[in-house]
């Protein structure tokens, strides 16, 4: 079992107002940071929310617009100046890797770690790791952007205490191993963890949409979402700026999380001119059953579907 | 008579403290606000002084780190965002014209006014105003930095009532115009400024140090400063490490301010290592009679010597 939580750096578009900060979300997952994009000025945020600063993190950038890129600068400069010696992943557009390069030349940053950027240049798995993969589809911007999920692979089914009592096996660090998913011998015996546990459990699925308009793709991608952060820009009255600027409404993230089974949404990315989320909230409420606004340093737990 | 205050939008060396963004300073003078330093983070807490997006800006960059100047980019596409028309002038190191350059085709800025950036090359006079001047002094950094002062021009002198009266021109308009410096004339007769108005008095002048170690270059530089914004990351206590990474402490800030004859010190670019700024505002103290610590969106008043 790991613990997952989403916490928000910045949740605002475009342009910050004196309650939101400009684009971030981070994944925090057991011992690992997952932070999806960074925009100007989440440093601060991601001191305050006391993240940590030696945590093995990985950074995906969605696109290449200032307000969602600009703030891994910051960020990379202040992990050095404050020690940090493990390397930090970056994961995003070709120019992405371009612009860290010419930046750092002009600033003279100097970095005590390694950054080691990798370039997306297609859909498809970005990072494989031990339990969880993360993989991104194409989101539909003015610019090249993708979406990405973080994907848990299926974990060991529950101890079946009836099945193990049979064995004969006392409670303990024997127990951990079998619920585990390993198998463990008890005196002389070899006892499989798949004859004492019930059907394997579903991983956790987590979408974060970056700025996009909703597409079919896009639905396919998210399908059966624990948790969805997606792009809500806007109000629906305002759908013609929507699609204008490739950017989404409350009404129009709730159908297509609707559509994708989504089982809670998250709305994020909010225009400066709405003072409060309420109304997005209620609309996008209407349609989808499971609805919150994101707030910069709001943290929202995403336990397991089954236990 | 012209209102002048200083509002600081960021305090901290470096990095970012959960109450302190990076390096920012603007010297509110009338309609027009001149802005010394941009850290990465500032333009939220430009949002939050309202200052306005409309005004006359002139930005001066004192030095090439990131801590100090990449906030410009993001300030910049805001006020593109929020709809500024007006240009924005900005003066900096000769690398950060080069900055914007690379950044604004990376990130596909869009900026809907003009952005003049003259780069500075030499101590001497940066602007040339009307009723007031701003010129640069070599700082001592890790890198070529440069200090500033706003040094306004003598205003005339103060309405002499009974010399006025002797003209027999009454109260209204006429007043304004001679209290302005400008000559009238009332009943066909011509009645010079000078002729109503006692002494001329001082005009106000303010510094700001950026990253710097004392020097008596600076200190000839800030003479008579109504004002003085100085760099203080340490306390004395710090001083080995002050000097090895070219700041100040809150001590050297004061004897430096003592010898120029500064009216008012004011302490800013605190290391992350002060939780509060106690300890630097009573050091500084005990040597010179004024000092203020500055804090984030603290607003102070600059008014003139003699009114």
């Amino acid at each position: 079992m790991v613990d997952m939580r989403i916490v928000f750096l910045g949740t605002s578009a475009a342009v910050p107002t004196s309650t939101r900060g400009l684009s971030c979300t981070v994944i925090v997952r057991g011992g690992e940071l997952l932070i999806f994009d960074a925009g100007e000025g989440i440093q601060q945020n991601f001191i305050r929310s006391r993240l940590g600063i030696n945590k093995k993190i990985k950074i995906f950038i969605t696109h290449m617009h200032a307000d969602h890129c600009l703030g891994a600068l910051g960020l990379l400069q202040t992990l050095s100046l404050l020690g940090r010696e493990a390397p930090v992943d970056i994961y995003g557009p070709p120019d992405f890797a371009e612009f860290v390069r010419a930046n750092v030349k002009i600033l003279a940053f100097g970095l005590i770690y390694e950054v080691r950027i990798t370039s997306i240049k297609a859909e498809g798995v970005v990072v494989q790791e031990k339990d969880y993969f993360i993989n991104c589809c194409k989101a539909r911007h003015i610019i090249p952007a993708y979406a990405f999920c973080l994907n848990e692979y299926e974990r060991p089914g529950k101890l079946d205490i009836k099945k193990i009592e049979k064995f004969g096996i006392p409670e303990g660090h024997l127990y951990k191993k079998l619920q585990s998913g390993e198998d463990v011998t008890y005196k002389g015996r070899r006892v499989l963890s798949v004859r004492v546990t019930g059907p394997r459990r579903p991983g956790r699925k987590v979408g974060i949409s970056g700025d996009t308009r909703p597409t079919a793709r896009l639905r396919n991608f998210f399908r059966d979402c624990d948790l969805l952060v997606f792009d809500s820009t806007y109000s629906h009255d305002e759908f013609q700026k929507a699609k204008e600027r490739f950017h989404s409404t409350a009404s129009e993230a709730a159908i297509l999380a609707n559509g994708a089974g989504v089982k809670k949404l998250l709305l994020t990315h909010f225009s400066a001119r709405y003072k409060d989320t309420n109304q997005l909230v209620r609309e996008a409420g209407t349609i989808h059953n499971n609805v919150e606004a994101a707030e910069d340093l709001k943290v929202i737990d995403i336990p397991y579907t089954k236990s």
